[in-house]
């Protein structure tokens, strides 16, 4: 349903994200494609424009998982927009950072940066942690993201100097 | 920010707190009582001016447990400022319905209420949770939720009643 | 396999899945409606013909996640084909009971009683779970499979005298 | 160090019980009958010479994890001599709060106050669980253990004024 | 100490198995030499006649645990009979994935395939766990999954050429 | 900043631990900077009087984790003194194994034995963990565990052959 071919990934974007403001839930989607559709559009959004390896190479053995990731987790929950996208990123860390899941913790502490949250404010978020999940799981997690930073730094530098 | 009209104490802290955000950490409270009186206070801020029940009954039989939840995890982590308020309860709302701690998550999801964050974007946290989480967890948070709810709708009725 | 007997909707339902076996997913059920209405159906099916009264309270105020859990979580997920009925709910109430979520658990050891497994075998499944989750949650889970086999019993014994 | 004076069985137990020191594991109790007895047998030193109503409770309706509990994790496990009584009754107290299992937590809690360990020790745990495990769990296992402590209170004064 | 000399594994397995079904619980395996013999006929039964290698390498450093995981886990547990294999095993996969325990997950989907279950039913299994422990840990253990296929298939295509 | 010169490391730790025996709690540090140097003495006395690797590399990226850990959890929390140092690490071996965060179990399980903690009493803490928290989990933890032993037996070889 989003024929969408991004000329400016942000600004579209934005722009689809903006347009669903006003619209009941079951209006925003309704078939599985446009849900999909959807999804797929959240991921560019968060990941630069470009598709999710992980979600790509589930497609072929666990199509179902690839598919409902992409329908339902990326396109119906995280296309939803009462809270904002630096807001939902920083929950969905502190959640991850919380039960010891780092591996997908690291990929959307990358979409957190992404979309414009600061390297301040998800260390913030591990701060925070020590208090509901304790110091263990927040020191995991810090050392994670140390690792998401100097990536996330590098890919800059990289795209900044061409 | 802090509309709390406590006078004396609060205001001084109000004033210690608003004094903190250009201060690196080690300044802000370097004493045990300094700590313990900055999460007082911020106890005051998140709870509408009230002490918090759970943590004057630890006092008794948990007291370094209960000083530790006041200096460091209200004190040391919530007194921070990279954060704002309202990001700082739902990532913390987050992670307990991501943990299965619904009891405690109910304190927090009211102190979130308590600083502006709206019934709505608690739910959509609890979207979100389904994701990390599962719907299992994100159900038993729901329904936790609906009971914090109710009692903040019913506190509120009596205030602007009287 | 299916002894509902409701007519109309359900027959045609049961048909639905029946005619499902043979299709890729997609062509399954491609709209939000179609799929809730899978999901209705399911929870039928499993529930004695009854809607599941946690998920009717859910939807006022939690109206995003009780579509999902009747879209997504029934419709999509409990509505695929290739695991019976039976060993879908066992599997359900082990990865439950592994969790330590005894309260959702109950819900889908009764379901599962409903369709066929035998209080045996959820007690073996209980008996499993210590080896993975331990003794601590496999005792938790067995005092709240001891309520769910009490209430079934007190039903069936309350349906055949009529 | 066991003060049980219940005669016949319990005796020989205990000589049992002291028997083993200086025997390798697997001459301890070689068949299930034995593994059982001892599995009793530790329950009533750690029950104030009882047995233990949830156990008995599950031995209709989940007869294995009953007999495995008594003979496996308290005959073999509890029954090995490595660690001191006091030293495993914290280390499983400490790893029932880390998990959020409160309730069999307090079984534990109790049977540690049983064989000499403090109330202060007790809050020791707790406090240490902060680190591992988060306040969150810290503050939760701390309201159950001062019903336990309410509990263990009330029985030896009763007890004491005989 | 183990002195049978598998013929034909699966058939002298199933012989064992067989016989279990109509004796009680105690009269299967009354010492602990008889149960450990069970639970590593078990292991041979699930694991291609062969030992387990973690199993073995357990057995000098930690000999208590790996009698237990043999003579419990395998021998008392996996050696009961009111469940299926194929049953037992996805339910315990289930159980694993939603633990987030993927290392130990990987053994039990290789048992799983080994007994005949399909690749296509340990993905359902992961497609489930969505609903109780969300997508996190589906993802996760659905990568661990797919490296357990890989070697499977490649360890049957060695033994069919040859 | 710390400016203590050990003379001889256990000496001194010994000679600060003694000193707190008869300090109530607040007395003991209450200051941020005194009860980081507590920390720092803790983690001196527990580390073969060396600073610990991990905390170090904390420090530029997530300071205030470094410093709560430091002033807080080691300085806090294990700086207490009704429980000795080998039950405390004991306990905290246990929670780390339930949960499953093998990575800073490595630590404490180093520092255990650091301290006195023989082999044979993590061993075990393993063992006894089966009970609240599975096979899996132990298992996990014993692997982890037999490394962190050959790491300790080559150090302590290459200790004794300077």
């Amino acid at each position: 349903m989003l024929s969408i071919t991004t000329p400016g990934k942000a600004s579209l974007a934005s722009l689809a994200l903006a347009a669903t403001a006003a619209l009941p839930f079951t209006a925003q989607a309704t078939t599985t494609e446009a849900r999909s559709e959807r999804g797929a559009e959240m991921i560019r959004h968060l990941n630069n424009g470009e598709a999710q390896p992980n979600l790509e190479a589930m497609r072929e053995e666990f199509p179902f998982l690839a598919e409902a990731t992409e329908a339902y987790a990326l396109g119906d929950v995280w296309g939803r927009d009462v809270l904002d996208d630096r807001t939902r990123q920083l929950a969905a860390v502190a959640a991850m950072a919380a039960m010891g899941e780092t591996g997908i913790m690291r990929v959307h502490a990358g979409y957190a940066l992404n979309v414009g949250v600061s390297e301040e404010e998800l260390k913030e978020v591990i701060y925070m942690i020590t208090v509901p999940a304790g110091f263990t799981r927040a020191i995991t997690a810090s050392q994670a993201l140390s690792e998401v930073f100097a990536e996330h730094r590098s890919t800059s530098r990289m795209e900044s100097s061409q």
